[in-house]
């Protein structure tokens, strides 16, 4: 008897749930709901469905958890509560600010349908998430630090894709070597923006746009680049697709803290994450807490969690006694 | 209302464990407990009791969580399934191949007594099985690595200490830098015990005895040395005073793993420690892990708990509302 699975959304990160699943042979992938027409989307696992968002009410009986992939700004906030209406939920919403607000609205519907919610599931907020709390509960006289990277930001690379001129581009955001080393030595630094990351861009230019303007346009924007030390590559479009058509990520969550009678020890806790795919990561860790949500449901649980509130035990395939025996 | 704690046994980690419970507000010390006459020993905390171990059922209501601070060969085998007949209890149980006897002894006494016990707490068994069995079920195709060091070691220090012409010794465990390059990059090393670690010693002679001998005698020493490539320094007492009589540790969980439809992209994940103190961080963990058997048992758990059973947030003196708006 496997965990039935269903997934919401098929892009990135619903193929890496899909891929994920296949990794876990207690779970199996029943059905793909998509917004498009179903005969227009093909998946790779051969033994599921791919149906119409507008038929999920008919698979209510039919999955255990149902793996919402779309994306934070629109598709979650609406898409979360009106599942757990029907289904065990998940999903990776990542807007830190209206964490709070999502909870309340995925634990109300969970709690009157009896079915459990795990929101905000991923590398961060998720397994980073986890760590700045385990180190915050261990060190309690101390100081975090979270850097991303080396790796792809959609967000930035969108907004350069959106400058006149422009036809593609892709952004590294880079943690800056002497912050980490000056962290991990328990210098306990007070860090600018720029004095933590800097901003790496690969740009495409459409025949005939003015590179210099184009630079000057990418440095001097608000919010995303302006704070920052940003360097632009100007380079072809095959070049692009060559070098950079990979969606790495990771980063590194440190919190450095005192102990002793008289805070005379210093302790580091590192935390750190290297990812060729950092969709295919976020659904690992999804798929995971998947399997919680249904030891959870199984056990009577219901409302809203996040991973705050979920014994690590339930994330395993593997028993109790086995745990402790092979991996404490 | 702030938790009663008790220690019992004030060692090294006894007063670790007084020092984190300093800087946690919402714990207090009441009582240590000793199997020495209390009259000879003082303590840090001017608030806290010396009692005679055999005075500790009178006790029996006035702490909520006994921190056993013993040692894993004799003491706690016996004392902390003896202690959750009365209390609820945490210890720090590091003889890995014993857990599961002993928590099966834990939980029984536990149970009966309707307490809670959480027993191999600290950082291996502790934080470091937490981070394997998390990554292990992020990436159910992969490979875990575990490196101690750099950091002292007591048993080996202690055998050296028992060969004949030596009068004292420190000895310093050691990744090797080239097997931890490998793993960082993905490549699954199978990596022999030499190649893991080094071990590298600083010993006092006694006067007279015969620097070659006690070299030969450390380097071919069965399981502690031989398997190892090791150094031995001979250094005055003076000199092991002024520059060895830290107890620093630490130490990297690494998982490296596949994910993608043909596992065709590499993920790692790294989890590392560096200790000025290793009992002082050790206790900090137990201290968090208090507050958690505190409230599982005021929630009406009971019986025997490792890290692997015990929700994060359990650890935290934040409220789950708090956490979520902050940390997720």
């Amino acid at each position: 008897m496997s965990i039935k699975i269903g997934i919401l959304g098929y892009g990135n990160l619903g193929r890496g749930v899909e891929c994920a699943i296949k990794q876990n042979p207690d779970m199996e992938l029943v059905a793909v709901f998509t917004r498009r027409d179903p005969s227009n989307v093909s998946i790779l696992t051969e033994s599921a469905t791919v149906c119409n968002i507008s038929d999920v009410a008919n698979w209510k009986d039919k999955i255990d958890v149902m793996i919402l992939c779309g994306g934070s700004a629109t598709d979650l906030p609406v898409q979360t509560p009106e599942m757990a209406k029907m289904f065990n939920v998940i999903d990776s919403f990542d807007t830190h600010a209206k964490i709070p607000e999502h909870y309340a609205n995925v634990d109300a519907a969970a709690k009157e349908s009896g079915k459990v919610g795990i929101i905000s599931v991923g590398w961060d907020p998720g397994m980073f998430s986890l760590n700045r709390m385990y180190a915050n509960a261990i060190l309690p006289q101390g100081k975090d630090y979270t850097f991303w990277g080396k790796g792809v930001s959609q967000g930035h690379s969108d907004a350069i894709r959106r400058i006149d001129g422009v036809k593609d581009a892709k952004q590294y955001t880079i943690p800056v070597d002497e912050a980490l080393a000056s962290v991990r030595a328990g210098e306990n630094p007070e860090l600018t923006t720029r004095q933590k990351h800097t901003r790496e861009c690969f740009v495409v230019l459409e025949e005939g746009a003015d590179a210099a303007k184009v630079e000057e346009a990418i440095k001097t924007m608000p919010n995303y680049f302006a704070d920052y030390d940003t360097t632009v590559h100007f380079i072809s479009e095959e070049e692009l697709k060559a070098n950079h058509s990979g969606i790495p990520h990771g980063g590194f969550v440190i919190r450095s803290g005192k102990t002793g009678w008289n805070e005379e020890n210093t302790h580091i806790i590192e935390y750190s994450l290297k990812l060729d795919s950092n969709p295919e990561f976020t659904s690992s860790v999804i798929v995971a807490y998947a399997r919680a949500a249904y030891k959870l449901a199984a056990e009577g649980a219901k409302g809203c969690k996040t991973v705050f509130d979920i014994a690590p035990a339930y994330l395993s395939a593997v028993s109790g006694d086995e745990l402790r025996a092979h991996l404490l």
